[in-house]
């Protein structure tokens, strides 16, 4: 059997009870670690699992998906997944290859960020898609998230953001000298997010958001130190959110019943009563 | 402490190892029983979970929110709900009133149906807002649904049909006669969701989809007694998909990634091939 197991957001007691017997129960244990990663380290996992990890980063799930799948139809192999297995990134590819050959397959399903942002208040059926931001290099600023959030708050729904992360990224002069060297792993802070935002803004000027437009700051959410702070996107781009991971939300129109709670998450309520837009 | 305890979908070990702690360090638990079910009784929870639990209703809720909250400044009281704490409806009050009375409130989050449809293939960032199917009535068939639909599939965007539960509904004529009596519990099944959706678009003739339109059918997702099948509306309407909760996802435009894993799940993959819709 291969299982595909969400491991959740924050710590290593965040894998449900199905989950860790799955992974007791496996011969191998793998963890997919470069779109996202949990707040511990892998040697937290593996002492509270009892077993032996092995790091799958992004060559590793791409050209050893072999060497993952070997022996599934007869012993039991965990493939861990930072929040759901099917969150951030479809692990397609493994999964339609263990199809072909006849392995077994169970996913063990896990909060991600996408349901778990629900914590501050806005409710998640009022959400468009969802968009990437990802980090602005001088020769690439990818901006297409701004149409999508665009089409979300004109149809009065609110946008969630994921940040960029790096995590074992070759450099490009290593890549040039053909061989790797990797940099220091890097996470998008909400401020970083709000200053590429608005440099989108302000270069495109379709007044779909300002810095007066009010968003919301998330970091480590699920964990106990998890911070949630609501404001103007000015007010924002100057709070500190503490260590990784950040995700920041543009809201549509809130419904009276949205505002009650995203208040209370308010650095300055007057300012957000002046701000926030109600369906 | 007041925890928010997401139990996940299917079954009594879908709760995470943080938030089974949390619930054996409770003086009481209670369970949210009516936006939502898992695919076994309460019985078993109580069993593994070693605690007595209160079913707590819509009335218990709304009503007793004072009970539920009472000394939760000095001892540990958990609310379970099914999914996510935050998935299919926010306990909003129950966590402003904690708010107020400077109980602190720790939420435990897990799989919600909003991202453990990924499983299917579609990527969780490629749908647009998420629609409620209520039970037609005799006098009372809200459509709104239609519209949300509409705009999704214009954007390209696949959209989560959420199909509705009666738990504890008082009938009609008991609430007349002033003494509640309740309706035996009923889950919509996919082929009544898409027998509601094709009444609907036959009605308003937009052309939103028809009965040639793919739909993917979900029912116990979570469980390992999962199913997912893929077909056109009118082949899904046919399909036994068994015991509850059932989900109906009306795919937007497919990406070739989404395309090879969704087929996997097709009643007839010459006839998905001639109906998908692709980016």
């Amino acid at each position: 059997m291969l299982y595909l197991v969400g491991l959740g957001l924050a710590d290593e007691k965040d894998i449900t009870v199905k989950g860790l017997e799955a992974v007791r129960s496996s011969e191998r244990v793998y963890l997919e670690a470069y779109t996202s990663l949990l707040l511990v380290g892998v040697e937290k996992l593996e002492d509270f699992y009892g077993k032996k990890i092995t790091i799958a980063d992004r060559e590793a799930v791409e050209s050893a998906a072999d060497a993952i799948l070997k022996d599934a139809d007869h012993v039991n192999v965990s493939f861990l997944v930072v929040g759901d297995p099917y969150g951030a990134t479809t692990h397609t590819d493994l999964v339609i290859r263990a199809k072909e050959r006849g392995i077994p397959v169970q996913s063990i399903h896990n909060a991600s960020i996408l349901n778990a942002v629900g914590v501050c208040g806005l409710q998640l059926y009022n959400y468009g898609m969802a968009v990437s931001i990802p980090f602005f290099t001088e020769t690439w600023r990818p901006d297409s998230f701004y149409e999508k959030i665009q089409t979300n708050r004109l149809n009065g729904l609110h946008t969630l953001c994921l940040l960029d992360i790096k995590v074992k990224e070759p450099t490009l002069e290593s890549l040039a000298r053909g061989r790797k060297i990797y940099e220091p792993p890097r996470f998008m802070t909400v401020n970083q997010a709000i200053n590429q935002l608005l440099e989108v803004e302000n270069g495109r000027g379709g007044k779909v958001y300002s810095d007066k437009t009010i968003g919301v700051g998330l970091a480590r959410v699920g964990s106990l130190d998890a911070k949630i702070v609501v404001g103007t996107l000015g007010e924002l781009s100057e709070v500190d959110f503490g260590a990784p991971l950040h995700s920041l939300i543009v809201p549509g129109k809130m419904h009276p019943l949205e505002v009650e709670l995203v208040e209370t998450f308010a650095i300055n309520s007057t300012k957000f009563r002046e701000n926030v837009q109600m369906v």
